[in-house]
């Protein structure tokens, strides 16, 4: 289990600050991730890794000449929130453009696909899902499935073709290339325990094994008793070999990957097995990786990986690389890097509003107060919604999300900002300290309802219904959700016609918004999402129909709440 | 736990044998251990690591440019035997002397040691005892002190010294200094477990945390609530920095170490408190390092180890290094080295002995066979005998030793050796197999009497009496027991004399071995080692005296085996 930390809620970050401090001749430290610490050329395409934290060396040790430009660093287990994405991005670009490249995870997906609206700023930025684990979904749907170690191929292999000077398509190519070549599966004999909690996150019976059990405990294909080392390699290999490509030259990065608490001897061991059948099956390993690569904090088991290779990718793979986790060769000389460009804003920086917009900003601000208030006072019926069908952490997150987002905008209307740069302003803060896919998502709708609004306006009724639809198409794309899968957009999307509808109507702002949230209080009753059947992590279709989606519920209170202001303002 | 593993009993060779087969740019095997794969230059001191397995990277692990030129890996938690020590010497030895460096343990002491006589083959073979751990002996007593994680800094320094051509006396003094200005502390939360166990070597409470425990579990000095990071960071340093040297410049180099499942964001959260606690202490950081550098296998735990530099210590720590576990700078491209001077002995290739001297060698392989049937009776009793005042291993030690000394006399016997290879084979197989301290102290009991015989005579009452006091002198010297302590020495010791004295009044073989045997009986009830009070590892003074040393009985009962044959054959 995890021990040593402090406040929990901080261990994250103080990890990421040890890190940095440790590694000043590699790294240097920006808010939420690091920087390589030495200088690239003008033009070369930037890699940008990260994913949640408690995977060490994944993602802070593969920064450096060789491989990334950048990581970006989330709470334990939970994406980076889109704003830190983004900054990092942009702190990155050398001209050449971006490319964030992450574990495909829902939360990553978002957020990671919501920082490279970078775009809009003229910065050409790309996202890659690494898909390896070859145990959460068939071949035929590989896009489904989970990244796990395959990381490390994927990445140091477009990092050494980014590192060349290949432009951001051919850097796209080859890492699409890596990832469909490179395969993984990972069995685990007990679960991690994350800061500050009493129990692991899952456990395994003494003696049995779990097969195909994700990095932070999903759903495995099965459980067995632990076979011997000789047993346990056949096991793995036999899962990966049936992916060799056609016409593949036999020559293999190969990759054993301990996740915490299985140790470097008995890895050894299980290596000389592995080495022996993959021999047999006639395959060359080209500099082979055993060791911890990305680990799941002290989980107990391991991975293995092969990237099945062909001369292009070998020549990359042996490529040199100086990052605090992986030296290969030896990169040269290189320059200190320049100070950075862009200064982190300074926390008061906002762009002042008029008189009119001010005024709004104001309301704004009172709203986040009542929506602050009234998500304290619900974080434990939330978290009991959530804990039904998920891990139980909604109802802290959207605490966590509704005060950042208040405190942040009592900054921005102190400072004199305008309605547009206080809802922005409270929607970064939100996803920022929220984390997860809810805080990803929060910051999705805050930010478009921000997208229409104006710093030298009041606010209109068709701004409001404009950012309603603005913040409907954003969760809707980058979210990948659809009305009817059982999630917050089953009540986002009525809620959002209500306020058409309501706005169209020439209805007033209370009436708006209690008919938004009547809406939304209807369509999240009917959500009626599942009970429990497996571990922690449950697919749709095993959920019964005892209980609505906890994002639904909140978006409905949301709603709610802001319809009660407005009558009082009335 | 320790959970992929064949027999557990090859557990460590099996390791070794996956860690050599990963890293052959680096490293290339030789029995119970590697060298480098990289050529050095005649005339430089050979540094050779080693110590039991278990704990990579250590020491396996800083084999290469810039550190080690070879390691010899005993079995899990145990010292290599002298012979795997002494061969391991003679091939890397370039002419400028071998440093054989360790953590202080009573049998690497006592194995190092005793493969250091290589001096009489005109290798000049110094040794070297690691003691840094503050918590095993008050400063007063430092060189009764462990070896813990400060074996990192000691090698790497020693490594450079000899790396840059100092020779043998120079680079004896920089370790030297290196070690008196190294100091480390660790706690554990919990103890590992050994391959094929079922249990911890050691619980913690949850909770609580153990202070000042060695890497194997060896007592510590006290127990308390587990503090928080920051709190943990107070008390490590507060127990080293008494130590620091007077009129030091301020500038250190500090290793943060994980045991094994205390992860690596816990550690990172915790240096951003030890470098600012030393930072406020006025102390200079070179070149930290955080991470797992010398584990225990999956104990849950740290330590904090300080080297307190100067100019001279600073640069060596700074210098090239090129390991499968610590890279630093760039040691240029190296040519592979050589292939071996030396070919490693053939299984079957003994000297062949005459007729008189392999009639001795045929009664030598009728007792060593009596001897594996007798020890293999008493394999549970020695063990329960043992497990009052020790780890409980002693009968399953002698029973492999035994088992395996017979099996070699058998191979010698066919080849035709004489009395002397026959006993001295026997005695390194014993060694090797037997593993730990009893594995050593037999090795050179057995050792001992060989010296003594000879190839081409007949075995003589003259013989055996100066063979007995070979092995007394031997045993005492390396082994450092004195009579009184409770060990096999207090039966060792008047057997020998009782062999002496009956070998002068000439008796025959049969009175000889008799009157052994009485004596060493007798003075083995007499030891009466006693009943525990604490965990594992025992103090003598809180033996009790119900119970005697476990070793003195082994001795007693060989005697008694052996006079037994004798009389048969009379």
């Amino acid at each position: 289990m995890t021990r040593i930390h402090d406040d929990p809620e901080d261990f994250a970050i103080r990890a990421l600050e040890g890190f940095a401090a440790l590694h000043p001749r590699i790294v240097r430290p920006v808010p939420n991730g690091v920087l390589r610490a030495t200088a690239t050329p003008k033009g070369k395409v930037a890699l940008v890794i990260g994913g949640g934290s408690g995977h060490y060396p994944a993602f802070l040790g593969y920064v450096g000449p060789g491989i990334a430009d950048a990581a970006v660093a989330g709470d334990v287990f939970a994406s980076p929130s889109t704003a830190a994405i983004a900054r990092v991005g942009r702190l990155s670009d050398r001209g050449g453009g971006v490319v964030f490249a992450f574990g495909n995870y829902a939360g990553d997906v978002l957020n990671f696909g919501a920082a490279a609206e970078l775009s809009a700023e003229g910065i050409d930025a790309r996202t890659f899902a690494v898909t390896d684990d070859v145990a959460s979904a068939e071949l035929g749907e590989r896009h489904k499935r989970r990244g796990v170690a395959g990381d490390v191929p994927v990445f140091k292999i477009a990092g050494a073709a980014a590192e060349e000077g290949r432009d951001i398509d051919a850097v796209m190519a080859v890492m699409e290339k890596t990832n469909a070549r490179t395969v993984s599966i990972g069995v685990a004999f007990e679960g991690c325990t994350l800061p500050g909690a009493g129990e692991p996150l899952f456990h395994v019976k003494k003696g049995r094994m779990g097969v195909g059990l994700g990095i932070h405990g999903e759903p495995g294909i099965g459980e067995i008793d632990a076979p011997d080392a000789a047993g346990l390699a056949d096991l793995l290999v036999e899962k990966l070999l049936p992916e060799r490509p056609e016409g593949w030259n036999g020559r293999a990065a190969v990759i054993l990957n301990g996740l915490g608490a299985t140790k470097y001897e008995e890895l050894f061991v299980l290596w000389t097995h592995i080495a022996k059948r993959l021999g047999s099956e006639g395959m060359t390993l080209v500099e082979p990786e055993c060791g911890e690569l990305v680990t799941s904090l002290d989980m107990a088991g391991c991975s293995l990986t092969i990237t099945f290779l062909d001369d292009e990718l070998e020549t990359l793979w042996r490529a040199p690389a100086d990052t605090a986790a992986c030296r290969k060769g030896h990169v040269g000389d290189r320059a200190p890097a320049e100070p950075l460009a862009e200064t982190v804003e300074a926390e008061h920086g906002f762009p002042k509003g008029n008189q009119d917009s001010r005024k709004s900003g104001e309301l704004i601000l009172l709203v986040l107060r009542d929506l602050r208030e009234a998500l304290e006072a619900a974080e434990d019926e939330l978290g009991r919604i959530d804990a039904v069908a998920g891990d139980g952490d909604h109802g802290a997150g959207m605490r966590r999300g509704a005060s950042a987002a208040a405190s942040r905008a009592e900054q921005a209307v102190s400072a004199g900002a305008g309605a547009r740069s206080v809802l922005a302003a409270a929607g970064e803060a939100w996803a920022d300290r929220a984390g997860g896919t809810s805080g990803a998502i929060w910051g999705l709708i805050l930010g478009g309802f921000a997208s229409a609004l104006s710093d030298t306006q009041r606010m209109s009724r068709g701004q409001v219904a404009a950012g309603a639809e603005a913040a409907r198409e954003r969760v809707m794309r980058l979210g990948g959700a659809k009305p009817g899968d059982k999630t917050l957009v089953d009540a986002l999307v009525p809620m959002v016609e209500a306020i058409r509808r309501a706005s169209a109507a020439d209805a007033d702002a209370a009436t708006i918004w209690r008919e938004a949230a009547d809406a939304a209080e209807k369509a999240a009753e009917e959500t009626k999402a599942l009970t429990p059947k497996l571990g922690r992590a449950r697919p749709l279709a095993e959920r019964s129909k005892g209980h609505p989606d906890a994002g639904a519920v909140s978006l409905a209170l949301a709603a709610r709440t802001i319809a009660r202001r407005l009558a009082d303002a009335d």
